[in-house]
Order: structure tokens, then C-alpha cells, then sequence
């Protein structure tokens, strides 16, 4: 085994992504395939199979080259056991078994990993969080997702709900209704949908702003962080609340967990360097004077690969002994 | 080495605690030795060792006998190091080398931890949490500490502030001041100190109790419990809402860490298995289903030993190999 390559699949509700990644994290291959969720899980499966494939091929590569293969995945898992239980995006989809179709159908080591950890591990062997022993990957979108890596592990948890961070509660007086179901959850408070709909809140409370010239559909997270940037005080106000929310729950889990590095993902990290640094300063009240100082915060520098990248370094971890 | 033992040694501002444990974490012995922290760091170095010394006698062996030592202790530590750096109730000590010291004199492999850590790792190894994976300590007393362990690790975090669960922040509106000097943390609503706190405030505001038949400056927890279950109302209110915080803080708790069990120690157990349940029953609505239906919560059952026998089990640790 020389030269070990894994690919790595990230099963998305719309896409599946999916590349070959070298010992080294190097992709080598990155191609997309649609889900077609509505088409059913054996459809599912059969599409995961052709993305990995696809990986082999755009790499000019053979199948008997893969070392092999990891899977992430979105929704309720088992992980263990290598099953989507079932998930919100993929409707219908139930007790899918997919590690044992990939494994069976490819004749390698499979792995099988919650989607945002294995975003986490991707960042962690390979990016934002290369040469730290420990991580905490906030993905910060639609909602707020992420994950924990302690000494290359991942932190699953006992039943597959470890680093749902996002649904740490950081409030009890008129709790936020969140995505979840939940109240007060930091994800109902600091994702790029709470934003859109704190602004919204604003502007109805009859706040001057030039985000009134983007009708209230259309509105966005990104609009209200280029108005920020634009001087706008009540989009920068907003920004800011957002900050001072994701600073609450970055000290919370820095208290917790104190991990060598704090990544944050996802869209929002758009917004540049600047939200960045009001984190950090409110991370520097709201934390204890230790990991306040020592801890770093940093962005994601995977993108949107961090996903097939983690699914490939779950599987090398299959094949590698732990460090 | 066919019988092992260990010596367990738990640093209290007051006492130190310290006991032979046997290779299946039953203690042999236990000995408490005056700490006397006004006499300084090197008086209480000799205290430790005299404690390690007593303990082996109380227990009828020789120091030949033993395997390692392990050494809990409280305050702001350098764990890797064995360093206590500083802690508020040791005054004046400062950048104490307990492992050196104790490793000089006894010259045996020798462990250091937190205390809340090792209590964690006591009630892992031959408390409430036998036989699980992973375990969330939360100790309820005066302040509210904690330890949390995976797969036979203790999570010390990369600046040994790891599991500091009673400062993840669960309120921002009108945040109480906690002990820490910060606000908002789950310690300053649900900590023994923050259950008199409450109640005075309830009892300041005119409410009806039994509870006024104590003098203020007398006031405890306990009495509050104790009112609870004899049917005061305004008692009742208050534990009802000191389970409630514990549940925003165990939910949000699980949802990063989702462990096979939640063990609560401290004095406030003391109020028995309808707190317990009172938790359980707002985790069941705050917690994901999973978690909420699969997490064992339970009470500590280690009391006062958990810290020695945690420092021992962490001096085996040093021992045997990782599971």
C-alpha cells in the first residue's frame, strides 16, 4: 500500500459530492451528482454508488487503485451501525443501509459518518484544523451544524447525536422558536435563517434601513452582511447581535470541550473577517481568561469540499491505525 | 504485578482526602489529613505526601505495595505539567509541582488531575457510570463542577479546562452574576448557592413560606428541599425551577456530547429521587428524542470518595493500557 487513496462521499439533499483524496488530504477528483431524494433510497444508494465512480474516473483513475471509501451523510443515523435512520431533506428514505450497499458493492473498507463531523474531521486532518490535537467546527447556514474532533477521533456520541451544537440552549426568557421544534436553541438565534428573520423583525419594527429596498422574500443573510459592510447601522446592529449569539455559544462549548481550535464554516463566513473579529471579542468577555487567550478562532478553509474530505479521512482512519 | 494498588489523593481546601484502591476500584482505606492552605504550598506538599504515607498504613501495607499515586486537586491547573497554577480557596499558592514532588518522594509513576475530572473518572471506573463508554458528571454544590470522560479518557481540554459544565451560559436576558464573575452560567441558577439565592429573592419579594421561620444568614438548600417535601409551595417553586435550569443545561450538554450517562453528584442529591425525575421529565421535552429516551441520568454513587478514587484510577491509568 503505497500510495493509499480513499474517496470520500457526501451524501447532500440535493447533490451528492464526491472525490478522490490523497494520504495527504489532497483531492484529486471533486464531481457532483444529483440526489434525486424523491426518486427513493435504492435510487439513493445506486447514485452514491455512481458518484464514487464518477471520483475514480475524473481522476483517471481504476477502481482497484481505492484503499477505501467513506460515506457522510445528513439526518437521524445510527453511525455505528452505518444506517440513515431518516432525514428531514431526504423524505421517505428509511433505515437505509449504507454502508453495507457501498461496502458490498466496492469490496472495501467503508466508512460511515454523520455529514457535519465528518466536515469537522475533513477541516481538522486537512484543513483550518491541520497539526491541532483538538476541534470544534461550527457550520453556519440554513441552521447551524458541526462537530467535534478530539486526538482523531470524532466525537459520535453514544447515540450518534454527539456535536449537535447548534441546539446548545442559550436562552429561557421568550426563547426563540427554532428549526428544530425547540426554544431557545443557538441555532434560532445566530443561523443565516435567524438573521433573515431578526431583520425582518427590525425593519417591521419600523428600523430605518437600506435593506427596505430588497422586498422582504428576497431578503437574505448575505444582504444584511454587505449592508453591515455598507455602513447600514441596522443591519450592523444585527451583525453585531449575531456575533455577541455565536460568541455565547462558542464560550458555552469552549468551557465544555476546550479544543485546541474553533473552526466556523458555511455561508456565513461570507461575511468576512469582520465577524470574525466581533466573535473573538466577545469570546474574550464571555470566556474564561485561559482558552479566552489560548484558543483560536479561525474559518474554514475546506469549503464545500470539507464534506467528501472528512468522508475520506473517515475511511483512511479504517485502514490506518489511530494515532 | 499480580495485585496492583494505588493510592488516591484528593487536595480540599479543608482536607486531603487520600485511600488505598485496589486494581477493581474498591478502596482499602481512607484518610483525611488537615490541608491548612494559610501555612502555604510546601506545608501542603507535605501534607499530600503525609496523606499518601497514612493512607497506606491506615490500609496495614508498605509503600512497596504500591503501584502509583494519582493526586486530584481544585483551581486553575496546568494538568499535562502537574502544575496547580493558582486556586481561590489554596491562597498564595502559586505554580505548585505536585506531580514532581510527589514522584520524588515516592518514586512511583505519578498521576494529576483535576478534582471534578477525577471525580468523573471515579464514578466511570467504579461508580454510577460502571460499565458505560462515556460519562457527563455534574456536581452540585456550592458552585457547580464537572468532569466528562470518553472511551476511558478524561477530557481535559488543550488548556485543562476542559469540563467546566457549570459555566456554559443558558440565560442573556438579565443574566444572574455567577461565582466566576462572569453571568449567565448554568452555575448561577441551579448551584446549592444559587437555590438560597433564589429563595431569598422569593422570599423578599412576599411570598408565602415556612421557610421564614429560618433566619436568613441560615438559610440552605437543604432547608429548601426539606420545605419542598414537606408541601411549601413557595420551596416547591423554587425546586421546580432549579430542575428546570439543570435541564437546559444537561440538554444542552447532551447535544454536544451525547453520553451513555449523566451522573449528578454533590450535596444537592441529597434531595433525593424527585429531583432526579424533575429533570428527567423537562430533559424528556428539552433533549432530542433519542438522547432524551436513551441517556441514563442518574445520582452519583461514589459520594465524598469520588475524587480519590478518581485520582486513583488515574494514577492506573499511567499503568495499564488505554481500552
Amino acid at each position: 500500500m503505497m500510495h493509499p487513496f480513499y474517496v470520500g462521499v457526501d451524501v447532500g439533499a440535493a447533490t451528492i459530492k464526491a472525490g478522490i483524496v490523497d494520504d495527504a488530504g489532497h483531492p484529486r477528483s471533486a464531481v457532483n451528482v444529483p440526489t434525486e431524494p424523491n426518486r427513493g433510497s435504492t435510487h439513493g444508494l445506486a447514485r452514491m454508488c455512481e458518484a464514487v465512480r464518477a471520483a475514480v474516473k475524473a481522476a483517471s483513475m481504476e477502481l482497484h487503485q481505492i484503499t477505501a471509501i467513506g460515506v457522510a451523510a445528513p439526518g437521524l443515523l445510527d453511525i455505528p451501525a452505518g444506517v440513515i435512520l431518516e432525514a428531514a431533506n431526504l423524505p421517505g428514505w428509511r433505515n437505509v443501509a449504507v454502508r453495507e450497499h457501498v461496502a458490498n458493492t466496492f469490496r472495501v473498507p467503508t466508512a460511515f459518518q454523520n455529514d457535519a463531523n465528518a466536515a469537522a474531521y475533513g477541516e481538522y486532518w486537512a484543513g483550518a484544523g491541520r497539526g491541532a490535537r483538538s476541534l470544534l467546527l461550527l457550520t453556519l447556514g440554513t441552521g447551524i451544524g458541526g462537530g467535534i474532533v478530539f486526538s482523531d477521533r470524532v466525537l459520535e456520541g453514544a447515540h450518534s447525536h454527539g456535536g449537535e451544537v447548534g441546539h446548545i440552549l442559550i436562552e429561557m426568557t421568550n426563547p426563540r422558536l427554532c428549526g428544530c421544534g425547540r426554544r431557545g436553541c443557538l441555532e434560532a438565534y445566530a443561523s443565516a435563517t435567524a438573521v433573515v428573520a431578526r431583520t425582518r423583525e427590525a425593519l417591521a419594527a419600523g428600523g430605518q434601513s437600506s435593506l427596505r429596498q430588497i422586498p422582504s422574500a428576497e431578503l437574505s443573510a448575505r444582504h444584511v452582511f454587505e449592508a453591515c459592510a455598507a455602513g447600514d447601522a441596522l443591519a450592523a446592529e444585527i451583525v453585531e447581535e449575531t456575533a455577541y449569539y455565536l460568541a455565547v455559544g462558542t464560550a458555552s462549548l469552549m468551557h465544555v470541550l476546550d479544543p485546541d481550535v474553533v473552526v466556523f464554516g458555511g455561508g456565513m463566513t461570507a461575511a468576512g473577517d469582520s465577524l470574525l473579529a466581533r466573535i473573538q471579542a466577545h469570546v474574550n468577555k464571555l470566556a474564561f481568561p485561559v482558552p479566552a487567550a489560548k484558543t483560536q478562532l479561525c474559518y474554514a478553509s475546506l469549503g464545500n469540499d470539507a464534506g467528501f474530505i472528512g468522508a475520506a479521512a473517515c475511511a483512511r482512519q479504517l485502514v490506518r491505525p489511530l494515532a
